[in-house]
């Protein structure tokens, strides 16, 4: 039995203390400043987390930001961070309050951090503004994970990646259970860059679901544009990864091309990327079908911008640049297939 | 302009003869002895092919099997050859018939070969029966192209792949359309692998959808467990293509998750799968509701069926073995998701 304290009890980082709890661990659960109400409702005989459907197991303790002491993080053999990527300066402080040796630190949040015409992953960035957190105990956590399925128990699988495999061979061997099927990775940075890219695609992706309806048949989405899409972004993630330091296999396994899978499927991304295919502004549909969401894609295409439109990159990336015109500019979505492929006449 | 000679009029034949005639080549589609009530139906003012729902272009001009000429053939820039699998060797006999030089010959016909406990695609079988269609004009053509959505101009992405280079950008150069979007390879065995192979592991990740039902939120499908297996079906792909003498990198790309993207998403391998994810045999479901159909996906299970149970492979093919077994034993598809990632306690 291992402990495993889990920073963050929004939907994400809560789903995750199932797995840990059935392989038997004692699990605590803390919930940021946003979370008060949930760690309340959780701290309730029988009561279940708003967005998970059924209640934890008894191995999990949830606990309120203010009852964290340093004797917690002492105690746990590992630490994941669920918060919102909006939250991840406020998790880092966290840790350098109260962390005071190393271990393994796990990081269910994700997102890109621009810096001029270049990006950074928070596998860069977290070990420079932390040093109990460096590269070699660092863990990226990738792949295909929609948070109410796994609480659920149905099966799914994904990466842990740290600089040091050794350490995420054993994160991971804690963690996995016939259900939720790990693989390990020493390539941090690419897991870290997909984990981000992933939501910025699905926006591109998903706008081909709407864009091009069949209607002769009944009107249904027509499959081959979704398809082909798909794949440019699977193209381009690796570009894109292999140019922010990782490596371009990354791109196609777990972290890349299985949780672009999902992440098209449904979800917050995948629903701004309808509202584009249907010819609607990012403003548009912010403030209509989407208000008071928070769409991470759209924090992605802001960090990526200078790098995209820099023409830096060694690869030709449309279905970003396309992406990152319609955040940025607000011109609504304008992916042109032509721009694909063989730019002979 | 050029001529292009596409024989076969079913769905795939003649659904490529549009792209061909918006870019003005002089087309002929050749029906075999199967397709002639599709030719007599196309020969008339406003005939429809019957898959495709709106009339070829002026452009095309249909053909009888037995009208075609040797003139025919040695005035065709480019022969395709788009017959079912099972009419392969018929269509390298009608050749050996009447082709007089080599040219250009793009097979949009897919399949494996078992030879003992090996595997051979199409870009191997093909030259060996057949001098004049050689390693060096035989062209592969692979990616997400549901025919009747290319007939119908919806955009997509596919890939032609020759040994010489060159011949595939000069053919893709040919066929490329601004909706109908070309990338080439060398790397043919690669692309004919593929393109077999996304039929059979199409099966086995369509069953992920109808397999694990979400009915917390009305009965749907859970989405990690078919993103899981897609992406675990890429890491299988990768790792027979590689096996076959194809190279890893080209199942991640047009002819591999983008065409198995499409694959799952419709059409007879997916609905074998669905079937299966219900707990059908395959048997009771070709008895069934796929009475009639041929389902490729069957074939290429019988033909790797050697392979999988030899032990040959280098990586562990946990999906194609659970596909193999639900094909060959017909005891219903028992897919572990404990037989992916780490294999620790």
């Amino acid at each position: 039995m291992a402990t495993i304290l889990i920073l963050g009890a929004g939907v994400m980082g809560s789903a995750l203390a199932v797995p840990a709890a059935d392989r038997g661990h004692r699990v605590r659960l803390v919930g940021t400043g946003f979370d008060r109400e949930i760690i309340s409702t959780l701290k309730r005989p029988g009561g279940v987390h708003p967005k998970l459907d059924a209640p934890l197991p008894r191995n999990v303790t949830p606990l309120d930001i203010d009852e964290l002491t340093v004797a917690h993080l002492a105690e746990a053999d590992a630490i994941v961070i669920g918060v919102a990527s909006a939250g991840i300066e406020w998790a880092v402080d966290r840790l350098r309050a109260l962390l005071q040796e190393r271990k393994p630190v796990a990081f269910l949040t994700k997102g890109l951090v621009a810096a001029g015409a270049t990006v950074r992953t928070y596998a860069e960035t977290v070990p420079d503004a932390f040093d109990l957190v460096g590269r070699e105990n660092f863990i990226g956590i990738g792949g295909p994970c929609i948070a109410r399925e796994l609480a659920n128990r149905w099966p799914t699988a994904s990466v842990y990646a740290c600089a040091d495999a050794v350490l995420a061979e054993r994160l991971a061997g804690l963690m996995t259970t016939p259900r939720y099927r790990l693989s390990t990775s020493d390539d941090v940075t690419g897991v870290e860059a997909c984990a981000a890219l992933k939501n910025f695609f699905a926006i591109g992706v998903s706008a081909m679901q709407t864009r091009y309806l069949d209607t002769i048949r009944g009107t249904v989405a027509a499959k081959n544009p979704t398809a082909a899409a798909f794949n440019q972004a699977a193209r381009e993630m690796a570009a894109i990864t292999h140019h922010l330091g990782g490596r371009r296999e990354t791109a196609f396994d777990l972290a890349g091309i299985g949780d672009l899978h999902v992440t098209v499927g449904g979800g917050r991304n995948s629903r701004l990327g309808h509202a584009l295919g249907r010819g609607a502004t990012v403003s548009a549909a912010m403030s209509g079908e989407l208000a008071g969401e928070t769409v991470e894609g759209i924090d992605t295409a802001r960090a990526l911008a200078g790098l995209v439109r820099s023409g830096e990159l060694p690869e030709r990336v449309p279905l970003a640049t396309a992406i990152v015109e319609a955040v940025l500019d607000d011109q609504g979505f304008d992916f042109d297939f032509g721009s694909m492929g063989l730019q002979a006449a």
